[in-house]
């Protein structure tokens, strides 16, 4: 019933559509691909189209409802110019400089690897038309998220420019077609920019070249240790033991050492602080480089831990395991031997589960917590909360889990094949050291001189204002 | 003891509460439960507030603190007027018309279905009050969120409108209400805002549709080969199977079939644009609408692959296979039969696991890499390289552990009751298909010539300027 | 190769540079922990920097780049001045206020706990310098943020003061330095701001406590039950389940509990409005505070389930079970009794587990809707849809999971131990009940008056525009 539409409201519509403001015109230099899309979407958007094309009559075809002129035209019809030409064929707009005085031209140009040229796209068109007003923008956003609007990874426009105007007239675009825009300051910051779709997950490359270093030494020595001396040995095959029960040793090995490779240089750092009486002292690099990954080392080191969980949860359906448990019951029966339970035994391994379950279930929540939504919604006493204790908590269960399951096995010779020591030998090193160091800081003297140091306070400095105010004798252990 | 104040500072403290600038008035039209909630939560924002009602002395409770007059007289007193008044009562306004002239008149109404008038309330509105400047707002907010502020979904209020000032008045209320805005532009955005919180999930239906066909058919398909034929053919009673052996059958099947639909789209499009030539031309309507619900059809099946990990979890404590595993036993020992451990089963079965795991871990990865916060944290090549690249490797483990778990059964006529094939070959077509036509996609002079294509050239445009700059030899065998 | 500068352009973008508009200056007071550590992102960001010292010469390390002043001489440099200061110290800030005049002060202080003082610091920093535009702002992040910038829970910057255009000019350095802005409003907001950086998860602590004590009641009950009832009756040690078998059974209880006291509220609410006959009379306070802590509630019974879930699916591997399945296999086969499989034993227990699996898999649901990032992207009657019509299904699975698990254990004697009742009894009363009050609100006619009540009719409100438009007949069981 609510279909039919009379006909004085469509004519009254239609006024009111009328008298919305008159749309904006909007130029476009360039035909190629990037000028086509970005033309598709501003014309849905509601803006009059210019391009400039060097041949504007044999361009290849435009989005309908564009015009197609040459650059000096088509730059006079609009204010704000989009340059969607490649960086080598931007000379030529030296020569139109005097059309582009005042205009706002945004640059969303994009190399092909970093560091092609000495100094920014954008840099470089400023220059060649000093009198223009250069933004540079749009130019993270993917080509298909520029043709039909914001999609998953392309919600931001991220613009950077000298003049404040010009910004907010891009800004003004970008909103329109649905981007949300974040101002990243003044125009140097358009290397960055322009770095920025060129690289793929580059604060997780050391973490990654570490697993993957972690995971090949491990893998092999265990395959020595578990396939290779069987064979020499005993002339078993054993290799089937590859996809499952050697992942399982692989995977929760490395997992630990990771997570514990997050929190040492947390404690390098506090006994460098100690050491130095000063936290205004720069830490070398290689220590800001570490604190810098922890996160990504973290997150790994739970992907890691995840697939443990499911390789050790697989083990009752595997047909190995069946058939051993079945191959035990008979010899039990042949033999006529009755097992007695074992108390301690009953203990000792549930102890171990629980607290391979308790450190992963806190483990989940360390990571949960490193989800960007729900950081940002923490403050950061919250957020140090759950990292720190919490993430210490984490690393004593899962470090105690891999006591539990050692258990007395360091004590039986047998262990140790080709005086190898057992792969879980190998990987407590690392987070035993950790908690103990961790230990050694939070003793209350060495805890308090950390505190006065991280409130700014300084050995050598004999005025400082929060000496007073923080007063706490000395350690005299220090 | 901070709890005693003195009495100079709290005179001192109203001193300057007296300096700050004098409140803002606001008014409402309607005391219904929209302008109370709404009245509530200004009047504790600190805006003075007053009610227009037809009835100024019997309209019912209003919150403490506000007025309520006439309409014309509440018009009068504040630059911003909120209409909380059902569309069927808007007809009242314009008798008001001169004295909203140049006023901010805030829609902040809802249809009860979609579709219901011929244009959006707010237009409608504008068209009434032509000199009043509409503002589209709030409308997408629960009256729980009015009255009591943001919370979950709650947070964004989206507004349109023709007229910039207007909205940076509406922008600025809500943003000292505590909600966050979002421009959508001029009025024609209305009637988008108005459908918004009449949805439930559009973008879902399609591949939930799906779902629950394939799922459907599968269930009646291996209820028929698993329990009927069993029970006709042997007269076995099979029927528990149904709870978890069928079910563990269903969910992974219908969970690959998703996956692999995800990226045959994506397939099809890569040969029609290399058929085609150019990226130019529309694909056709049924494959745009696909493309726009892969995300959709992913996340169904990693919740698909989900439960069938926890289905496959609980086998061993399932009293079925308790039940089977003690039988097995008790009849080798009876029969006094020895089984030989077979290495080539150990390998075969670990390695169906692993992939499993493999493919559910990376298939994990998939599903946080698509939260909004997470997507929205990375670059598009980033974004790109886990959904394609990985998913792509997803795919493949998930249909090699398949290919795994079937093994040799295609050779036996047992496994084909009734003459139908089993489940899981049914479910490998697709998958396999899609792989297929991906290795293909692959070949480097394929790969070169859709690169091509994908950066803007066309086969048949004669003057492209991205032609000369990306050259490359046209493929000899396409 | 593009490492080569040439000489022209190096010399023109420097004039380029010359030509960005000139670096402005800001002015810190206190050179302490916080003052330098501003300082170096401000110089970093492009800044002028001045520091206002007590004693200049002798004030300790600044970062390199920034001059130090006398307060007078640094405040006259700059219009914007952070007040790096310790409250204690504010005083002599009164002697500067002819100097500070029109200035933007930025207050950046926290206390070192909640309500040290009457009033906030930023309130009293105006109060005392009446003729400056105090902003509060910055406080919320850590020190470590503001000298690196942004990080995981460090990106937003809030800000509150009376003079908007002194928030503009600190919003925009914030912006500058790559931090988020959100406008809190007026001064009086800054009490809340200063709290914000105290608070450890408040919104936590309710639920943490139920769910401690509930834990600690449920061990200690399951303790006197399994494991020194066993002791006391049959002298046998069962201390060994402590670890997995009585975790394994409080976890599941409480987080029944927790879930169905998320629910429990709403049903109250809904009540109270049908006897109260109205929406718009406030809560008691304990309902409200109970409402408000609904999504803790579902989020601890979240991990809790999730922990239920790991410690079933690790009972095969478990020493015990192994040691059990034997021993009842070769005392089948010793006593030489065949076991018949029951049916109804298989439907009943897989039953049981697809039940369980299918509520933890909607938990799971629940679980990731409540997601920040997810649960602002949805519209609020997909919210709602998520959290109440799914949020009761889930209800219902879990509810049905241990009804399938107790079975007909209530009618035998035996599970009576000491006259109690088994944990899982207990653990239903709670879910039992509200499931039930859920039925009896969706009775037509009880659904209907609370339909009507919600969209703001009133029983006693004779003259309310809703009562005509949304016409509904009283329900006569009412």
């Amino acid at each position: 019933m609510s279909e039919e539409v009379k006909p004085e409201s469509v004519s009254l519509y239609s006024v009111s559509a009328a008298a919305t403001p008159e749309q904006e015109a909007v130029c476009i230099f360039g035909t190629g691909d990037l000028g086509r899309s970005l033309g598709q979407r501003l014309l849905q958007s509601g803006y009059r189209l210019v391009y400039g094309s060097r041949r504007p009559h044999i361009c290849g075809p435009i989005p309908p409802g564009a015009q197609v002129m040459s650059h000096e035209i088509a730059a006079r019809s609009a204010s704000l110019v989009f340059v969607c030409v490649h960086r080598e064929h931007y000379d030529f707009l030296e020569t139109l400089a005097p059309h582009l005085k005042g205009k706002v031209l945004v640059d969303v140009s994009n190399n092909l690897k970093k560091n092609m040229y000495p100094e920014a796209n954008a840099e470089f068109l400023q220059r060649l038309i000093p009198g223009a007003h250069v933004v540079k923008a749009f130019n993270t956003l993917s080509a298909w998220a520029l043709q039909n609007g914001p999609s998953d990874a392309n919600r931001q426009v991220y613009l950077c420019g000298n003049s404040p105007e010009a910004k907010q007239a891009v800004a003004e675009i970008a909103t329109k077609l649905g981007f949300n825009v974040q101002d990243r300051g003044s125009l140097s910051a358009a290397r960055e920019l322009e770095d920025f779709p060129l690289q793929l997950f580059p604060e997780w490359r050391l973490p990654m070249r570490l697993t993957i270093g972690l995971t090949a030494f491990f893998f092999f020595y265990l395959l020595a240790r578990d396939v290779i001396f069987a064979y020499v040995d005993q002339g078993k095959d054993n290799s089937f033991r590859i996809m499952v029960s050697l992942a399982n040793k692989v995977f929760p090995i490395v997992s630990l050492i990771l997570l514990s490779l997050c929190y040492l240089p947390g404690v390098i750092a506090a006994f460098l602080q100690l050491y130095r009486g000063t936290k205004y002292k720069r830490f070398p690099d290689w220590l800001d480089r570490w604190m810098l990954c922890r996160k990504q080392l973290g997150l790994i080191a739970l992907a890691l831990a995840s697939l443990h969980v499911l390789y050790t949860l697989i083990i009752p359906i595997r047909y190995y395991v069946r058939f051993r448990l079945a191959a035990n019951t008979i010899s039990q029966i042949k033999e006529n031997k009755t097992f007695v339970f074992d108390t301690t035994m009953g203990w000792r391994t549930d102890s171990y589960y629980s607290m391979g379950i308790l450190g992963f279930g806190l483990y989940l929540l360390l990571g949960i917590a490193s989800l960007p939504s729900v950081s940002n919604a923490l403050s950061w006493r919250e957020f140090s909360f759950i990292q720190s204790k919490l993430g210490y908590l984490t690393l004593f269960f899962c470090t105690f889990h891999t006591y539990l399951y050692g258990w007395d096995k360091f004590l039986f010779i047998s262990y140790y094949k080709w005086y190898t020591p057992p792969g879980y030998m190998l990987c407590l090193v690392v987070p035993s050291v950790v908690l103990l160091l961790k230990l050694l800081l939070l003793l209350p003297c060495v805890d308090k001189s950390l505190t006065r140091i991280r409130q700014g306070w300084e050995r050598t400095d004999p005025e400082d204002d929060s000496k007073k105010s923080l007063l706490a004798k000395d350690c005299q252990k220090l």
